[in-house]
């Protein structure tokens, strides 16, 4: 599906290709932020403002035997041709082809001479890298959230700063003069959901309205936990407040919730400074900013549209438009 | 299946029912250790001695309908019309009938008195209730590992000590003067099975046989973990040392046990003191019983059949047997 655009908060006003008034901006680009589970295509112009979109497509693991080909000419259909740049797991191992990390410290001209190139019907495509580095004799990575970085760096006129890209694997990155220093990448919102869906924490659990109460209470609770083996304990409390009458069933689950993002906060922010510019969609966005107000901590939310922006950044730095 | 015994330590040697020897125990209680996905029934003798078992009896969730009472008929088909107590998760509100907590500190005599009566086939069954205590403003509760370690104290003549029973909810408790002072459940088995059949950890992971050393690699990562979020972090390294060939494949599953095992000894240790005794199978004894000496710390391992001992401790304190 393809949406007009609503502007871009710090891009130029986005425009419908195929307008003709004066100030409409040709296309230049073709950006890809291609996940696992997810994909968005952006048609991007000459200023880095994003003309088009396409916010549904299939992530990697639901493209069949790997046929990456036709579904980004599914996608990008009736676009024109121009240069592409894909960033996100559609380089890794089991995306189109493999496009080794490049390592932090790392900037925009790192992640240009690490650009991985391949052809598809005729046309040029590069494969954005993707981060690692280390931290304490652990090997981290990143694939697509450093794009999403630059972006939001690119937008707000930037050189600095932490960002946090909360979800299914929460990622926590410093940045320095244009360059990603370092990062940590937490498993917030998987655990989440394999304790929700997988444990019997999941069976007093009833679906309702998000319950602000409840996940304040969790994130409060995360502040009394003093070690990792604390958690493994704590957590059993979303059943016995479901078994004691203590918590509502509809609370449980954003009980759980608060209990892991605010140990993640409490740990990450031990290592790095405030403000925090939050990375995310608006539902995500805010669960976030709510636990780090809890927990002491000002955020501001990054502009949508930071991964078209990465594109346009890394790409213009390669040459490619 | 109904098998034969050895002997069980500290206990009577144990006999088939039916034997004729002049030093032939009657049988004279019928004990059933019924937890979720499993059950064991006890034959057991004048003096506390397993004449008889059954030990691959379906958990209360396996029993169709809570059809208990024919369920029950089965295990204990061919054994004589005995006074019959039950522990465990049969007496939660999911099993036969829900027999209310006795709350911690609690002794034999409190058990006792909150055994929940039923009747079946026109004899009397006791439920045991279940121990419930709060640490901290966190309710926590156990269902027949309360009876386990009574039979250990039975068996071991004793009347204190810090009891471990590890496995998918793993329990700390603590015993002074014959009195379960307080206890702590934690997640560790069951997170341990979300994390690796539930999350992309486990895709890199290959069946292998138990690797000691990923396994130790894992349990001296834990003490470097110094916050529950840093447990969240930590985590991601299964993935990581998988994805940079720092582990081979098949121990990456030990790893993750080992992180989690280890800080689960690490919060339990900080408030009891050694030495620990374990009461569990084999296996998962000795991978507690490692973990606990790599982070310094001396465990015992309890005798074989303490739930047929706390069966038979309660049901005399209670004049059923």
């Amino acid at each position: 599906m393809v949406h007009a655009l609503s502007g871009s908060p710090g891009l130029a006003a986005s425009r419908r290709p195929g307008d003709d008034g004066e100030n409409v901006s040709n296309p230049h680009l073709i950006g890809l932020d291609w996940g696992t589970t997810a994909c968005r295509a952006y048609l991007i112009g000459a200023g880095g403002e994003v003309l088009a979109r396409v916010t549904d497509g299939p992530g990697i693991l639901r493209v069949e035997s790997g046929a990456f080909g036709a579904a980004l000419d599914t996608m990008i259909a009736g676009w024109p041709a121009l240069p592409m740049i894909l960033s996100g797991m559609i380089g890794s191992r089991q995306g189109w082809k493999e496009a080794p990390y490049a390592h932090c410290p790392a900037a925009t001209g790192d992640i240009v001479a690490a650009l991985t190139r391949i052809e598809h019907a005729g046309r040029a495509i590069a494969l954005v890298p993707g981060l690692s580095c280390e931290n304490g004799g652990m090997p981290d990575v990143m694939r697509g959230e450093e794009t999403q970085i630059l972006g939001a760096l690119e937008i707000a006129k930037q050189d600095g700063g932490v960002f946090l890209l909360p979800g299914t694997h929460s990622k926590w990155a410093g940045v320095t003069g244009g360059c990603i220093a370092s990062f940590r990448t937490f498993m917030t919102g998987e655990v989440f959901g394999a304790l929700k869906d997988h444990t019997i924490l999941g069976r007093l659990m009833r679906e309702g309205a998000p319950d602000a109460d409840g996940f304040a209470r969790g994130v409060r609770a995360s502040t009394t936990l003093t070690s990792a083996g604390a958690l493994l304990n704590r957590l059993f409390a979303t059943r016995t407040y479901g078994l004691m009458n203590r918590l509502p069933d509809t609370a449980l689950s954003d009980y759980l919730s608060g209990l892991l993002v605010g140990a993640e906060i409490a740990e990450a922010t031990k290592q790095i400074e405030n403000p925090v510019t939050i990375i995310a969609s608006p539902a995500l966005a805010h669960r976030y900013t709510e636990a780090l107000k809890l927990l002491g901590h000002e955020s501001a939310l990054a502009p949508a549209d930071c991964g078209a922006a990465g594109h346009w950044r890394i790409a213009r730095a390669a040459g490619l438009c």
